[in-house]
Formats: structure tokens, sequence, C-alpha cells
């Protein structure tokens, strides 16, 4: 193991280059939500955020962070945007079969298209919001808006689940969410990414 | 893949069950974040937080969730009160030659107790702030408070990376963090986790 010394000491207020890469570096394995919003012209919006993660369990809130667009209207992405003018999103999680679907929704559109339409994916109907589920998708939380807070160059959006899919096939006879069933992926840097087949566990101390 | 008819329904507001087992089934892989404050009496403090991601990029924001705990002071985690009260703490990052010890410092000790010493880490000293990181950590962010956030069960504790130490092994020759060389493990649910090993690449489409 390195020591002290071999250490590299970094100040992000004498540093020139964002921190983008550091952090999407070492803030690993990432999951993914794939959120889906409508826009207030009624086209499905699809984008995938792994800054993203459980801000709590009662009432299950679930969080991501998008980063600023400037230029954008706002300077929020179309998915930020629709959430707040809304109320409304969907978090899709993302697994095997969806990862390059969800790559593919990451393409930059012209106004109007939707990234469903764009990767193919069908759509299916959500019980308490607008937004579309991806229809097939392993678990899928819909979410109404709790609260967007502003943190530097990024909006933190936060919904709270209001409605839960769960596949058969994640879900043990009792009912609970059996995480072995659920072949994630996770988000590295840059163009990597991670599968989460290889496992193994620690029984928490008393 | 299942269709929509195949999917099992939960509403929050009707069910019983605390949502906690899904959301970690579901919310795969976790990063964790292995928190390390002191507090006012000088104890240094380390616990694992998995609902833990990037709040910012520009200026470097941090962020986890902790949940709440009935009959401590505020209802708070020792990590949170000490990052509430001395406004400072480090973020470690768990690579696999630490993941014991991170599960060790998991375990309830009693108060005046350090998990540093229940678990047989060396301290190092940080630079900016008072918490120690952990000795021989790959990388670690030295953070000053940015912001609490009640949500729900939770409290949010975000910090602006004032400082960060990064080994010499995972940074490539121009200084940019190489997460090739970060064994991360991800937290799934229970007592279950990944490794990162196993990965695979998708370019971003324009």
């Amino acid at each position: 193991m390195a020591s002290h010394a071999e250490n590299m000491e970094l100040d992000p207020r004498t540093r020139e280059r964002s921190m983008y890469r550091m952090l999407t570096g070492t803030v690993v394995p990432r999951p993914i939500g794939w959120v889906s919003t409508t826009g207030p012209e009624g086209v499905d919006n699809l984008a995938p955020y792994s800054f993203f993660t459980v801000a709590s369990i009662d009432p299950p809130v679930l969080l991501f962070s998008a980063g600023d667009r400037p230029g954008r209207p706002d300077d929020l992405s179309d998915t930020a945007r629709n959430a707040r003018e809304t109320g409304e999103f969907v978090v899709n999680v993302v697994t095997e079969p969806f990862a390059e679907a969800m790559n593919e929704t990451s393409a930059t559109l012209p106004p109007g298209d939707s990234e469903f339409d764009h990767a193919g994916l069908e759509r299916a109907a959500s019980t308490a919001v607008d937004p579309p589920r991806v229809a097939g998708i392993e678990a899928a939380y819909e979410c109404r808006l709790h609260d967007t807070v502003e943190v530097g160059s990024n909006t933190l959006v936060l919904g709270e689940v209001v409605y839960a899919h769960l596949s058969d096939g994640i879900l043990t006879e009792e009912g609970k969410t059996d995480v072995g069933e659920v072949a994630a992926v996770g988000r590295l840097a840059g163009s990597g990414y991670c599968y989460t087949r290889e496992r193994f566990r620690m029984e928490r101390p008393d």
C-alpha cells in the first residue's frame, strides 16, 4: 500500500482543470439511474445519470445530480427541467440487457425527438405519473418531485417514490427484492462500466 | 424480458414494510464513502456510507446520506453529527485491500472508542482539515461542510472538496486519474458486495 509520502496532493482551488475526471474515476462504481420525463410539448425524454443514489428510506426518496447545461433554458438538462416543471419522473434501473440502449440515450438529439424512439425502446405506461417507464425493465420507480437543490455547477433533483414496479425475476417468494437476480451495471470513469456478477459477502459485525 | 403484466406493483404509501431492502437491492452497485470525522472530545470516527455520490463538479462537492439514529443526540449518527458540528470530514475511497477493515468499522462501539483503533487502521494526517485520513488509502478527499439537508428519515451531508490525496498507483503520467487502477468495491443489498474488475467500454454517441 502507498504511504503518505507517495501521494500526490491536489488543491482544487489552485487546480486549473476540472475535477470531473478525478471524481468520476474514484467515486466508483456508480449505479445508473435512467430517468424518463415528459416535456411540456409531450416529448418523452430518457437519459442516464450516474450521480445517483438513495436520499431517504422513509419516505423513499431518490436523487440524481444533473450538471448545468449552459445555453439551454434555465441552464438545465431536458431531464432536470422537465422534472422541475412537471413534478414527475421515473427512474429505471439499468441492467445488462439494457446497457447498450442506455448508452444510445446519451446522444444529443434535436429538440422534439424522443430518446425512446432513437434507441428503439418501447414505452410502458406508468401508474401514478405521466412519464412512461422503459418496457421490460426489471425495476422502475415512479417519482414525484420532492425538491431541487442547486449545488455549484449541478442541480440535485430529489423525487419521492410513489410507485414501484419490480419484475418477478428479481423478487423472492416472500416478495423481497433478491439482489442476486439484479444484473446491474456500474459506471466508472470515461467510457468505462463494470458488471456486478463477481460478488462477495461480509457480515456486518455486531 | 419481463413484460408490464409480469411486474409486481408496489405503492409505498400502503406498504407496511420499509423500502430499505428494495432500494438497497436495486440502486446498485453503490460506491462506498468511508467517512472520517473527529468528535468534539477528540475521538476519531470512521464509518462507511453507500448512499454516496458526487453532488457538484465545480466546485467539487461530495454528498452522503446518513439515516436517522433515534435515541442518539440530534437523532444523528456520530459521523453526521461530527461533520455538522466541526464542519469537516474526509471521504476515503474503499478499495479491495481495505474492504474487511471497512466492514469492521461498521460495528457499534462504546462512546469514546475510535473505529481506527478497533479496525487496526493507521491514521494519516490531513492537510486542510483536522480529521485524519486512512493511511495507505488510494484516494481521499478532505471536505469542508457545504450544507446539510434533511430528507425524510435521512440527512444529506454535503462537503466541498478542499484537498485531494491520490496515490501514485492510480495516476497516469499526465496526472490524470486512471480508473483502471482503482480496484474499488461496490455495495449491493444486505451483506453483498461486488468487485469492479470485470469491465466493458461503451463510447458515448455524438
